[in-house]
């Protein structure tokens, strides 16, 4: 196989499976993607997997063998050790090698990491934290997701649990967060825990809001960014009380956060950011900057993600070429 | 200037400056202490330093000139590209270029690193961390310092800020932090915070305790560690009651830590663990438990510090050593 200099990049999504293939110089050449099968194995999704690749790749007609570095993004940790990831809560699936029927699929090895990390390396090598040493990531969507870069290394970090910043604890004995935990930036800045906070201010409040009421039946749980985003620009008072105080407590976790890696740059991004990122800055900012220990504020670069949608599935695309070392 | 393999760690801190000279395994051949001149200027405090070190070379009859590698712990933080602290709160300086002085008075360049961080590599290189991958060290004295090593790597971070896990916050809107926050990890567990919850156990609760009454009038901030084992192992309850909840917010402390380091070791050091670690260990291992996200915690070593009084100093020849590139 000769280096030709592409490589393919997937994002595994809960909703939807995102290709990539990129040139050397990290530039986009083709885009695919696909609704996720949620119902289905991992064999299956594994083989949509491949055969969103070979889409991708006939859209530049190559095939896909002749694309050597594979990287995927899951929504899962991924263990520096093995390289694989055998539990997968999300995605329904346990003691299962995700990495041994990538090889079988693909015919050679495929690199994978969580989806926070690798978007946080896709930023940290194109995109909006270029040149800076320490950063970490912030995604707010469904959940809070999130990646540390050290001196330009991915920092996975035990069993690939780095970088969980949705799950640092920033109020111990405060709203209670999916993972059966309370206190959790989670749940207090992300799609789940807007949806829980407007819940109780349509029902135990009694105030109104312009979201769609089916949002708001016992089971939902989620809500699409561009909905909160429309609910918020029309006015809404109720999402816009909410979403402003998620982003507040995102301040708070980052300045916490922050106590700890003392990064020099913190990336935003996400569905939620995409869609209100600068309407969420004002109380992010007051917030980060309050709550924020020793650091000079000036010397933090808070950018919001740059490569949007893309940042996921190319920085699986960096991560494969350097053979998950980087 | 031959190199005969010793090397000077210098631990300053707010009472005591401790001395240790190491030979290239790190055996320390030789220890010097003395009180902390408080009243006095930077300049006299650097040159109590270099004194000091005299005393220790001459110990094994050595000059302190055939010692090349120097090494000073400092308790506030040293700017990685500098490697200088210009400011220092806990030690009342400010604008001052500690660097320059140690450069002139010892004549060749001093490596300078926060003593958290070199407690840490300490026990990294030769103590309790020794063989693990991502380390963070808790250390529990007047108040709550820290360190991370990654990969080997001491993380030092933007302006040498990282690792400052005593002001994470863990309960937003509770206890008042010396720093000003609320809810910092320090403001639960040190003797800064054992004091006042103990002043509020005796004042407001009308609870008795053994400590010495001086201990509480009005402006007293601090105690000795080994005063509060004291009345811990005679049985204090009020004391009893407020290092174990001390001891179970630490635990959430680590947990909520782990969340964004993923460490695979945790140590645990400093005057009060040293003291009382055995006793604290349960409360703060069950709540570390029941708060730590995703991660196995028989996946975790948790480790009382090794190196005891020595960590910091002997962390400062290893620094030094490696001429502050570790």
């Amino acid at each position: 196989m000769a280096d030709n200099g592409l490589a393919l990049g997937i994002d595994l999504g809960g909703t939807k499976i995102y290709a990539v293939i990129t040139d050397a110089s990290g530039k986009i050449l083709s885009e695919a993607k696909n609704a996720t099968d949620n119902g289905a194995g991992p064999e299956k999704i594994a083989s949509d997997i491949l055969e969103l690749g070979k889409t991708a790749a006939s859209q530049i007609g190559v095939s896909l063998d002749d694309i050597q570095p594979v990287g995927v993004a899951i929504p899962a940790p991924v263990d520096p050790e093995t390289g694989d990831c055998l539990h997968a809560t999300n995605l329904g699936w346990k003691n299962f090698s995700l990495k041994n029927t990538f090889h079988k699929l693909f015919g050679r090895e495929v690199y994978m990491n969580n989806d926070g990390n690798l978007g946080t390396l896709g930023e940290y090598v194109y995109g909006a934290a270029q040149g800076f040493k320490t950063v970490i990531g912030y995604y707010v969507g469904t959940g809070l997701g999130g990646g540390i870069i050290i001196n330009g290394h991915l920092h996975c970090g035990n069993s690939g649990l780095a970088g969980e910043f949705g799950h640092a604890i920033i109020r111990k004995g405060g709203r209670r967060c999916g993972c059966g935990h309370r206190g959790c930036a989670e749940a207090y800045c992300s799609k789940i825990a807007f949806v829980k906070a407007l819940k109780k201010e349509i029902f135990k409040k009694g105030q109104h809001t312009l979201l769609p009421p089916d949002k708001f039946n016992i089971c939902s749980k989620n809500i699409k960014s561009k909905q909160l985003a429309k609910a918020y620009f029309a006015g809404d008072a109720s999402v816009r009380r909410v979403v402003n105080d998620g982003a507040y407590m995102l301040g708070v976790a980052a300045a916490s956060a922050s106590a700890i890696v003392a990064p020099d740059c913190i990336i935003l991004g996400g569905g939620v950011i995409e869609e209100l990122g600068t309407e969420m800055y004002p109380a992010f900012k007051r917030s980060f900057d309050a709550h924020l220990f020793g650091l000079d504020p000036a010397k933090v670069g808070i950018r919001f993600a740059k490569l949007g949608d893309n940042a996921v599935a190319v920085g699986a695309t960096v991560y494969a070429r350097n053979k998950g070392k980087i």
